[in-house]
């Protein structure tokens, strides 16, 4: 069809494209598929009952405040709650360093918005999360991906990479999307140290540092910044440190935080007033009331044995079925598990086959900025149950072997 | 405090300064002050009991949806719904015409993030909605300001503009926002041969739409358009047309719509992928649930009566206390009216002495993109209580009174 609107699309939109994941996400509903792809939380461990007592408390109580316009800065209770629980992994602030926004994927956008001029360079893993790239490509960012292995980003790569002058370096530190990956604390050191050697602030996006199913919780970037540098364990902001309650509690409530210095929460909250007002009240009030008086850690201790226990099924299973060659991460928690193939495999040519075997996963190409990763794929073990978990990786096997078998390699298993 | 971001913002945080709505709303809050000055609904008239209702209904028979993630383009039923809506007032679209976004809000930063290139002109009514102005100004728009009398924009002044080439036309047609004047027929019919004839397309921005208090309805842009041209009265989409629930039903719901030819909404939402990821999911699920079976239509009839109640209250004590050289518009729907004060008072000097007499409102040099109505203000009538607006504007008349003394001026009441 024919509109005035033709030809009129600004030069950001030529860059854009449907990203995997969104595309994928509408084979994940089909409810015949055993779905790997999506990142999603189990339902099983949505508290339900729960948000039902808190909608009908705060809508009694408090209705009128729900449903009515609030301060883009964000409902003070929440914050004051956010700042309580932050406290208890070390990052002591005010509410002031905190603004709630509508998902971690508004904070991406936001802190796009306020930093990024056409043409600057963002340090960013390879891979990387999605939605990064996606949130960041719209101000025209230029990424430098710092290659990547079990320990996280390699920090030994870092130096020359900073000498390109970059904006920010951007690090998923616990349990990464897509890899599982967490950054070892001597890496974190390195980290720190080198971006101070370079002067480049660092974004710390931490969405599933609290959901450790084995080994030692790390320090954040962002506690061990301000330890370093001030020998104190006082709030610094070098660091802009990213969480949410998409994991922890529920992602379909969009509502996640922000932790910065107050000049930069104050632009954030200036272009947050042009991007969508302020974040749902009624949200922002339910959330809090559901958990407030520590609900979110006895929650997240649910949480944690569910997945830990899907996650490993899924590594057994992996074990289990998979052919000589194909190799995988053990992520000590988080959502996701990383698939390397032989090298002579595409996971995007396996994709329509696996799909027709009822099992989805991304291509692990999506998370390569500056592309690459074609023989790779991300695995969410936190979505399907169990037995479908089992079921899910026999038949994704079965597409890897036949595609091996057609490329003429030799299948041990 | 010094970290290492700083003097790393982009170049188009450097206009950004916060908004003046947005500094006022903190007053507006304060519980002994009589606020004219945010656009807020009446807490009054929100179906707190309705709301109520759907959250347990929803939870019970639906809770896993309802908390978990939900695709970008939005809740089918909901779009249905929407579709049936909006069809009543003759826009006929189907949902691929229709995208929910986070408050109309998003959707104006989606569509700048879309089609606004740094220097972009757009023609706005001057005054015109704050809200687009700090939308837009942060992708580099221009503003090309068309004069406005209480007919609307004067689309007799707007060909010498549309030979700028600018990119659209944003135009709010109904009781806009702040001054609530109506776009006349005859206007809305040139303003769409102009368009048509310069080949400019038009953003429509109608909250207030269905809150009209006396009057006939007159027909969207859209619908004229799309008659005007094709003959009949199928979708065109040479305009992109904007509502929300948030005079509706309840703004803290963040929840409202864009209706556009399906190859924009497809650019919507990629772009509102990297800005949200989606609008909660939970919101669309209950103000469905709310609003289905025809709740909308009746709950509208009462939210009408309520507010036409206070414009009245409001017109009358404005004729009753105000002194002569004071106008003010008689607003046929909507939340607002707009004062016009004698030119040698400026809004924003009596702002702190309102305050101090405990009453507010918005200066109106607020809504001008280029400057200048230094002598006007924006009145809320829809939130306060009918005994406060009278109280509010006896306060009010009373400081324009002292003001005008102080320049010497006669007053005449």
């Amino acid at each position: 069809m024919q509109t005035l609107w033709d030809h009129r699309f600004a030069q950001r939109t030529q860059k854009m494209q449907s990203s995997a994941i969104r595309e994928l996400l509408k084979f994940a509903e089909k409810p015949d598929v055993i779905s790997f792809a999506g990142g999603m939380p189990a339902p099983d461990v949505f508290p339900i009952e729960e948000f039902k007592n808190a909608c009908i408390k705060v809508l009694e109580q408090n209705g009128p405040a729900c449903l009515q316009y609030g301060s883009t800065d964000g409902y003070v209770p929440l914050r004051e709650m956010i700042a309580r629980h932050t406290a208890r992994y070390g990052i002591n602030v005010t509410i002031d360093n905190i603004l709630p926004t509508s998902g971690s994927q508004q904070a991406l956008d936001l802190i796009g918005k306020i930093f990024i001029n056409r043409g600057d360079r963002i340090i960013v893993e390879s891979p990387t999360y999605v939605g990064a790239i996606q949130a960041w490509n719209a101000y025209g960012a230029e990424f430098i991906p710092v290659p990547f292995d079990e320990n996280g980003m390699v920090t030994n790569e870092l130096e020359a990479r900073l000498r390109a002058g970059p904006k920010f370096i951007y690090v998923l530190p616990n349990f990464q999307n897509p890899t599982g990956a967490t950054l070892s604390y001597e890496r974190r050191l390195q980290l720190i140290e080198l971006a101070d050697r370079y002067g480049v602030p660092i974004v710390e996006d931490d969405p599933y540092g609290q959901l450790r199913y084995e080994g030692e919780n790390l320090p954040a970037i962002e506690v061990l910044d301000s330890q370093t540098r001030s020998q104190t364990d006082c709030y610094l902001g070098n660091v802009i440190y990213l969480s949410t309650f998409s994991k922890i509690l529920a992602p379909g409530i969009r509502l996640a935080w922000v932790i910065a210095p107050p000049e930069i929460i104050n632009k954030l909250i200036l272009v947050k007033q042009g991007a969508d007002l302020h974040t749902s009240t009624f949200n922002q009030i339910v959330a809090f009331e559901v958990a407030k008086r520590g609900f979110l850690n006895e929650h997240v201790k649910i949480i944690r044995k569910v997945y830990k226990e899907r996650r490993d099924i899924m590594l057994d299973t992996l074990t289990e079925h998979m052919p000589e060659g194909v190799n995988w991460t053990r992520p000590q928690g988080g959502l996701f598990l990383w698939v390397t193939l032989p090298e002579c495999l595409n996971s995007e040519d396996l994709f329509d086959e696996a799909l027709q075997e009822k099992v989805a996963f991304v291509p692990g190409s999506s998370f390569f900025a500056e592309g690459g990763g074609n023989n790779t794929m991300r695995l969410n073990f936190s979505n399907a149950r169990p037995e479908k978990i089992n079921d899910g990786i026999a038949r994704l096997s079965k597409v890897i072997k036949k595609h091996l078998a057609r490329k003429g390699m030799q299948i041990s298993k």
